[in-house]
């Protein structure tokens, strides 16, 4: 029976096959993302895998509801696999905001779904650390969020050299989609449909974007002239003067090739990138100071911004730039029963050591003290101890052959 | 908009309602599982939170098909969210267990779903902690597993008071089953449906029972001197001379009311209770040594035992018990800028110390001395810093109310 396509199994390493993934570089990425956000002061949420269908349907934008994981359930519902958390936790937020003081700095790391028909050997599951601010219109929100953003990648050995924000602004494109818009008429669904060939310039041939530009009543030109020039806005040079004083000038810069495809964005937006442009965003984000408020039905309104980051591309680039660490079992100690009278009193010491917090590996069944050591040897286990004839405890470091006798009581003291 | 009848949201705590959920406790919750897995050498691992629906009908037994929560995808297929990690681990150690050495031993926290029509304000989704070994017969795994499920409830703070296994056999009931079944035509069926009162002994009315057993050729009388003698098997007996070894032995009773309602159970079963009887089962678990062969359609044989528990029952336990921490922020520095000339060289005092692993807070915005102070205090922040005219930096430690002046340099040294 095979697992459903798109859908990965995560299992220990050293990994048995390369269709599978790694359950410990999983934990390890979802450990590096929580002691970042706590370093930062963001608290921990989540909410349901499963949503109401009309939580995304609401206004998340053309792209995302057509690749919605959604389904009627048992009770004639119509509901959907979450694809993104921004919506979940505007909902959230919305329904309990005023117990909490203002800023409220938080994350999660959800699993998102999504479903293409089209699209053969993609995954339909990825996780993300979601870090948000709410109640906070100044920019300085702004900037603690992309510092967050920024330091959480340094946290894996990533530096300036291997990735770079790129900073941009929804409002700059808008103010120069209101200068240019010759159509006023249908002016907010153009809107949107501009950002989308913004949003897709460096992957669309010049010929389609032209197109679609002049249909819109641009040129492509324009367009480029004013990403070439890459004037940073008031609201932009405040985020890049923060940035630098904390000394992460480096790991920021601004490109307006940045747009972002959700319809939600409203201010400064930004999106992380290898800086060899090997791979897809490796983060992304900005301001969407009015989702709260329309998902609250006008009940809610506060500021909000934040940003995603997936497992996949981050794994792909700290495999790529050999910065992912080799993992095993680590096992602190490997009781050897050598001799099978000693295992009942060997079961107390592997119990008084694991009750010591050390992680401890032994034989369950009688085997040959060869295959004993070799096991421990294969676990990386740091020390073996052996209970003896005496009751003395045997204890040898496996990394520097040193050995030394305990007796049973004291065993554990040579280890914490 | 609402969330989905069922669904939990988790908040940071102090928690603004009633209605929603703690996700420090959770986070907490699955720290301590970690830990303990960790410390008897079990390894992590994931699969899919959707798997096709063929994967959980294949032997799961009636009581678990019957609350699937299941659909059909938009490619047709039927498919469910997991109900239990079981059938999705047989699938993977089928896949891929020549890769490991045995035994294997491997842990999961899931998030389990299921669907029931009739039960109103119950819910949909929990999280298990799942652990299992596989490729071993001798009882000693059975003990390990055990012990496994004692140390994790006990590093919670719980005692021998407070909680116990009730251990018993499948194999005990199944001979006690062949010794009395009197129609051999539909044995396999019944000895199904012989379980299943078993199961429920405890909470159906004794007429009730008493009923459906002379249907199967029973008699209450009987089934209650078995349990009443409660004569332990000789694995059993194995079991618990191994867990006495290890000082485990109050913490566990032979008790044949315990079955385990699940139909692939194969040997000792086990169940762990709250002593005051207030709760559901805690956890449970046992043997199912023919789950992989029937998983992988008879190309994998591998003996097996785990155990699930679920942090629903043992959250309410915990704060019945008053064994729950308070959370909070942990902010280890708040630093106060009460002069707006000192923002920036504050940000760099900010980005030093959350880079030597602080929790930081600030505000984000000019605000008056005594609210930045007062906000320090709410978040209980250890050390409040401030950078001076001199850029020397002030640290108080807000609990001993020392107070000492460093030069900017240094100031990340009073703290790690």
């Amino acid at each position: 029976m095979e697992r459903l396509p798109g859908f990965r199994d995560f299992y220990p390493e050293p990994l048995p096959h390369k269709d599978v993934w790694s359950a410990d570089a999983r934990q390890y990425i979802f450990g590096k993302w929580r002691d970042a956000a706590r370093r930062y002061g963001f608290r921990e949420y989540d909410g349901p895998p499963l949503e109401p269908l009309e939580l995304f349907t609401t206004k998340s934008g053309d792209e995302i509801v057509g690749q919605l994981y959604n389904f009627t359930d048992k009770g004639e519902r119509a509901v959907a696999l979450r694809p993104e958390m921004t919506p979940t936790l505007a909902r959230m937020i919305a329904a309990h905001e005023r117990a909490y003081k203002k800023p409220i700095k938080w994350f999660a790391v959800p699993q998102l779904f999504r479903y293409e028909r089209q699209q053969k050997g993609r995954l339909r599951e990825h996780f993300q650390l979601n870090a948000d601010i709410f109640g906070e219109t100044d920019v300085a929100a702004d900037a603690e969020l992309i510092a967050l953003l920024i330091d959480t990648l340094r946290s894996f050995g990533l530096t300036a050299e291997d990735f770079v924000i790129r900073l941009s602004s929804r409002n700059a494109w808008q103010e120069f989609y209101e200068r240019g818009a010759r159509n006023t008429e249908r002016r907010m669904e153009s809107e949107y449909q501009f950002f989308q060939v913004i949003d897709k310039l460096e992957r669309t041939p010049k010929e389609e974007s032209e197109q679609k530009l002049v249909a819109l009543g641009f040129s492509l030109t324009e367009v480029n002239r004013f990403i070439e020039a890459g004037e940073p806005t008031p609201e932009l040079k405040a985020i890049l003067g923060n940035l630098l004083a904390r000394g992460l000038g480096d790991f920021v810069k601004v490109d307006y090739h940045v747009i972002r495809g959700l319809a939600y964005y409203t201010g400064p937006v930004f999106e992380a990138f290898d800086r060899k442009g090997e791979f897809r965003a490796i983060a992304g984000g900005g301001r969407y100071d009015n989702l709260v408020k329309l998902i609250s039905g006008g009940k809610v309104n506060l500021p909000a911004l934040g940003f995603g980051m997936g497992d996949v591309v981050l794994l792909e680039l700290l495999k790529a730039r050999g910065l992912l660490p080799k993992f095993d079992a680590a096992v602190d100690v490997f009781v050897l029963i050598e001799d099978e009278t000693s295992r009942l009193r060997s079961l107390k010491l592997i119990q008084d050591l694991r009750a010591a917090g050390l992680a401890v590996e032994y034989s369950l069944t009688p085997a040959k003290p060869d295959k004993q050591f070799k096991r421990a040897q294969e676990l990386k286990a740091a020390h073996t101890a052996k209970v003896e004839n005496d009751a003395k405890v045997r204890i040898r470091n496996l990394n520097t052959r040193a050995e030394l006798v305990s007796s049973a009581s004291d065993a554990v003291k040579h280890f914490v």
